[in-house]
C-alpha cells in the first residue's frame, strides 16, 4: 500500500500471539457453539424478504427495544449513517456530546453523506445535562442551522463506558421532542448499560425514535448490528440500506450468530463488568496510575505521572501478548467474553512492571 | 409496515415452495460444503487488518483480476458506490449505458451520495460502440459537467446478459483514458463473461482502473463482493468503506464462502450457460414468444404476442413452484447453480401451458 | 490564469467592436432610461425585508405569474438551483427533456448540490409529449430513484426557441401532479413564449408549482431573475437563498431595472420575433443552409452542406463585427433589443459571403 | 407567508423611521456620488469576460490583497461557500473558532453543500492561539475526519469586532500549511482591521490562500463581495460560481460602486472606530452596563445587571428611531458611514434613559 493509503496494515510477521486481548470488544471471535448455530440457520434472499433467520432476529430486536420494527445491517457505523440519513436533511444540525463517536470516529461521514452539522455539547464523562441541552437550543431563523436530532451514545465510550441514567435520558428526549426534534441512540454497548443498571432495554430506550445495538462488541458475533424504530422509520430507512449497499443476500448465516448472542451472551456481560472493577482496583494500586471507576466494561486510566507514554506501555505489553488501546491520551482496557477473571491479576502485574521498568 | 414503506414484504403464509427458482442468481443458497468451509475459517478483526481469511480472499481476487489490491465488501451495490465516491467528485459526470444498473436499480444513490450525473448512452443489447463514446465527449467548459468516469457492466444485465467483447472494451477504455477519465467495471457477472468467452478475467479487465465481482450471484456465496484496483485506489477507497459502514469485524466467516466459490463454482458457470441455451431453444418453439439468444446465464423473452402479460405468467408459474422475473416489459429467466439441466424441459412446458391457457 | 482555469478570458486586445451582437440576449446593456430608473430606486436591506423596490418587483412578478409569492435572485441558474433544492431531496429524480439547460449547461450543479438524477426524455424541438411522459413513469420500488419533479424549459433553447403549447403543458403538469410530483418551469425566455403565443403568463404557468423569469435576456436588465411560487414554496426557498449567498443587501438598485423592463420591454419582444423570422427567411435563401423556422427570438441553422464549419463562420463574421454562437453543431443567432430590423439584411449578406468564400 | 416561512417580514406599517441605525453596517445606502459612479460604469457580459468594470474591480482587489486573481460575487456568504467548495471535499474538516459566522450564521450551508464538518475551537474574544490550534490537530487515521482548512474571521464579529494580530495570523497559517491544510480568511470586515492596526491588507492576509472582502458592510456599496486567491484557486472557483448561479451579466453596474468604495470609503473607517470608542466610553458610564473595549466598529455591551432584557431595550430605542441588534445575549451597536459622531451622545442618552425607565 502507498503511504497515503487508508487500508489497514497486515499483521507483522512473527508477532507473538495476543493472549490477553483488552484492545476492543470488537475482537471477540465466534465460539464453536455460535458457529454451530450459524451452520443450522435457514436462509433466503434477505433483500426480497425471504430470509427467515433475518426476520427472526429483527422480530426479537423489535421486542427487546420495544419498537415496531427492526433492520439488520453489516455494522454499527452503518446504523448511525442510515439513522441520520433518515431523520435529517442536508443543512440540519445534530446535537450530541463533544466526545461522541459520530463526531470523531466515523470519518466525517455525516457531513459527507447526509450533509449535517454536529453541535458538540460539553459535559463530564461524555454526558451532558438537561440544562446543557436547553442552553443549546438555537433561535429558529434563516441564518441558524435547523436543529433536528438529539444523539446519545449509551454507554459513552470516551466518557469511560459511562451510563446515562434513565431519568436523564427521559428528560433529554422530552426536551428534544418539545422542540420537534427526533431522538437517536447509538447503542453500540447498550446492553452493557442495561445489564449494569438492571433496566430493561425497552425502558432504557423508550424516549428514542431510533436505537441500534452492535453484535460485534461484547455480544461476540462476527458481523452485524440491528437498527430499531417505528414502522415508518424503518420503512424509510430501507431505501438508504439499499442505496448504501447494506442489503445483503443470505444474511441469515450471520443473523443466526446474533440470535445466539441474544440468547447466551447478554447476562454474562455482568462478568465483564466485574472483571472491569477488579482490573480498576488492581490498577489503582500502581503508583502514578489514575484510574476512572468503571460503570461497565471499559477501564480508562491515565499514566502521565509514571513518566511512561501510552505507546511505550502498549509496546511493552504487546511483547507479552497483552494488548490495550490508547484513546485521547489515556489507556483503555476493554473487557469482554474472551477475557477471563483469571487474566486480571496477570494484566495488573504486567502493567505494574511495564510502568516501573 | 405502513404503505410508504420500502421494506420488503414477508413471504405470504402458505405460499407453495419455489422448486425451480429462475428469479435471480442472487437467490442461491450456500451448499453444505461451502458452509463447512465457512466454519473452518480462521478469523480476526477485519478492520484492523487481522482477518487472515479476508486477506486471502483479497489476494486471490487481486491475482484473478490482475490488479494490485482488493477490498472485501458486503454487496455489489456498495462496490459501485465506493468506486464512484473514490473516482469522482460532486458535479462530475459518469458515462454509462442508458440501461445500466447504476442508473436504474440503485435508487439514485450516485447522485445522492457522490453527487454525480450519469449520461446514458444508447445501443443495442445494453452496449455501445467506440464511436458512440467519442460522440458523447463534451467540450470542456465551465457550463458542462466535467466527465470523469466510464462505467461498463459486464455482462450487460438488461442487455440480456450480453458480453462486451475484449476488443470493444479495450477501445473504450483507451478513449476514456485519452480523455483523462477513469474506468470502472461493474463485474457483477464478470465470470460468466470470462467463462463464456474463454478469456481470463485479468485480460478482460486490463483496461479498467477498478472492477468488482459479486459472490452472491452465480458463484453461490451468501454475502459479499470484492472491489479491485491499484494500491492507490484501494487505499483511498478504504476511507469510504469506513464512512459507509462497510468495514466488518470477523468477516472471514463470509470471505471463506467466497474463497470456496472461487475454487469450485467458476468453471461450472458453463453449465448455466448451456442450460440457458437449452431454455432459449425450448422457449423459441412456443408460439408468440420471442427469445433473445443468450450469451450467458440470462434468458430474456417477450410474450406480448401471446396476449398474456408478464405478471399473469409469473402468477401462473408461481403456483407450480416456478419463479421468473419481469424486467422492462420482458420476462427474465436466470440460470444458476440451483437450477439443473433436468429442470429445463419442465420449465418450458409450464411456460407453454401458462401462455396457452 | 493557468490552463485548467474555468475563469472567462479577458477580451483580446485590439479586437474590433461587435456591432451586431447575435451571440446571446444576455449581452444586452441597460439603456439610459433604465439606468435612470435604477438611480431613482428607493433602497433598503433586502435580507431584512427593508427594500421597497425589491418588494415591488416581487409583488409584480407574483401578479404576472399568478402565484402567491416571489423572490429576487442574482441569476436564472440560481432560480433553478434553489427550486430543485426546495422541491427535491437527495436521490430523487427530475424528469426533463434530454436537451434541457439543467442537464447540459449548469455544470452538473443539481447532482452536486441537491443530489438529484435527471432523466432526459427524447422528443423533437426540445419537447416531449404526454405519452412520452407517461412512458417515463417508473415503478415505485426501493431500487428505482424516486421521481419527484417535472421540469420544462419554456421556450426550449436547444429546441430552437420552440414554444410548448398551453394544452401540452397542462396535460404534462396534470400527469405529474397525479404522480405526486411537483412541477417547475425554467422560464428564462417565458415572456417570448407568452408574447408570441398571445397567452398571459399566469395562464401559461398555471400548472406549475414554481416558475422563474430571467431579466438579463430579452428584457434587457443588467442582473437578476425572479422565482415565483406558493407562499409555502417561497418561504422554504428563502433558506436556500440564504445558504447559497443569494441574499443581497440594497438589491433595489437592480430590482428597479427589472421593474423598468416589465413596464417597457415585454411587448417589444414581438419585434425580436419579427426580426428572427426575417433573418430566417434571408438565411433560407443561402445555398447549403438549413434553417429551422423560429417560434420566437432564436434562429438555429445548419451549415454542414456548405463545407464550412461553425467556428470558421464565427471567425469570419467576427472580423466584421458580427457575433453568433454555436450550439450542438448548429449556428444560433439570437435576436434582442440591441439588434434592429435594419441589421438583418447586413447579417444575411455577411453570412452568405462568409459561406461562399 | 405561512408560519414556517423563512422569508423576511415586510416592514410594519406606520413604523417610525430609523434615524440612528446601529443595527448593522450592512444597512448603509449608496450615496449620490456612489450612484453617479454606477451610472457611468462601462458594462459587458461578466460571464463572458466582457465587463471591463468587473475586471477593474478584480484587478484592484488582487493588488490590494497581494493575490494573483479575484472574482466578483453577489455576497460574502457566497465567498465562504465557494471558498470551502473549492478548498475541501466532502467529509473534510474545517478548523475555525467556535463562534465563527460559518458555524452559526450561514444556515448549515457548508455541511449541506460541501459536506464538511467544522471543528470549533474555544478562545476569548472570538480568537484562539497557536497552541490551541496545535492541540486540535487530529491523528491521521481512517476514522478521523481529514482536516483540510483553517478558517479565520477578521475581524471576529461575535468576539466584539476583535482584531487577530498579524503575528498570530502568521503563526496560525504556518501551522496549517505544515499540516498540508489550506487557509481561508472571512474578511467581511478586513479593512476595519487593517485601518485600525495600520497594516496593509496584503501583509495582513499574506498567509492566507484565499480571502474575501465584503463591500456591503462599512464600505457602503449596495451589493457585492470579492474573493481573492491564486490563479489556480480562482480558476477552480469559477466552476462553483457558475454552478451556484453567482455568475452575473452586466455586473459592472454594481462593481462600479465597489470601486468607488475602495477609493473613498476605506480611510474613513477610522471615523467609525473613533465613534465606537466614544460610544463605548459613554455606555461605560451607565450603571449596570458592561462594555467591551472595541478594537474596531462593533460595540458589544451586557445589560443583565440593569434588569432589562435585550429585546426590551431594542423596543424602547426603536420608538425613538434608534436601532441596535442583539447577539448572544449581548447588545451590539455597529458604527458605519451613516452614523455620525454627533449621533453618539444622543444614543448614549437614549440608552441610559431606556435602562433607567
Amino acid at each position: 500500500m502507498s503511504s497515503n493509503s487508508w487500508a489497514p496494515a497486515r499483521p507483522p510477521k512473527g508477532a507473538p500471539p495476543v493472549r490477553i486481548n483488552l484492545y476492543s470488544d470488537t475482537q471477540t471471535r465466534p465460539t464453536p457453539a455460535m458457529k454451530e448455530a450459524m451452520m443450522r440457520a435457514e436462509m433466503g434472499d434477505e433483500q426480497h424478504g425471504d430470509d427467515p433467520t433475518v426476520w427472526e432476529l429483527c422480530d426479537r430486536m423489535a421486542a427487546l427495544t420495544g419498537k415496531e420494527a427492526a433492520m439488520f445491517l453489516p455494522s454499527g457505523t452503518m446504523c448511525n449513517v442510515i439513522a441520520i440519513l433518515t431523520h435529517c436533511q442536508k443543512g440540519d444540525e445534530v446535537v450530541a456530546h463533544e466526545t461522541s463517536h459520530i463526531l470523531h470516529s466515523e470519518g466525517g461521514t455525516h457531513a459527507a453523506l447526509t450533509g449535517v452539522q454536529i453541535m458538540g455539547l460539553k459535559g463530564a464523562r461524555g454526558m451532558f445535562s438537561p440544562d446543557d441541552l436547553r442552553a443549546a437550543i438555537r433561535p429558529k431563523t434563516r441564518y441558524t442551522p435547523p436543529q433536528r436530532l438529539l444523539e446519545i451514545e449509551q454507554t459513552a465510550n470516551i466518557g469511560g463506558g459511562a451510563i446515562w441514567s434513565l431519568q436523564t435520558l427521559n428528560e433529554l428526549t422530552d426536551i428534544a421532542h418539545e422542540q420537534g426534534w427526533a431522538t437517536h441512540m447509538d447503542g453500540a454497548r447498550l446492553m452493557n448499560a442495561c445489564v449494569s443498571a438492571g433496566i430493561p432495554a425497552s425502558d432504557m430506550v423508550a424516549g428514542f425514535d431510533s436505537v441500534w445495538l452492535d453484535f460485534t462488541k461484547g455480544l461476540g458475533a462476527p458481523l452485524g448490528a440491528v437498527l430499531c424504530g417505528s414502522n415508518e422509520f424503518i420503512g424509510q430507512a430501507w431505501r438508504w440500506k439499499q442505496r448504501l449497499g447494506g442489503s445483503m443476500r443470505q444474511g441469515g448465516v450471520c443473523a443466526a450468530a446474533c440470535i445466539y448472542a441474544l440468547e447466551h451472551n447478554i447476562d454474562r456481560l455482568a462478568d465483564d463488568h466485574a472483571n472491569a472493577k477488579a482490573l480498576a482496583r488492581g490498577l489503582a494500586q500502581i503508583e502514578g496510575v489514575v484510574v476512572e471507576d468503571p460503570d461497565t466494561n471499559l477501564v480508562f486510566f491515565d499514566i502521565k505521572a509514571t513518566g511512561k507514554s501510552v505507546p511505550q506501555l502498549q509496546e511493552t505489553l504487546l511483547k507479552q501478548g497483552i494488548m490495550v488501546s490508547g484513546l485521547g491520551g489515556r489507556v483503555r482496557a476493554c473487557l469482554h467474553l474472551d477475557v477471563t477473571a483469571a487474566m486480571i491479576p496477570e494484566t495488573v502485574s504486567a502493567i505494574r512492571d511495564a510502568l516501573a521498568a
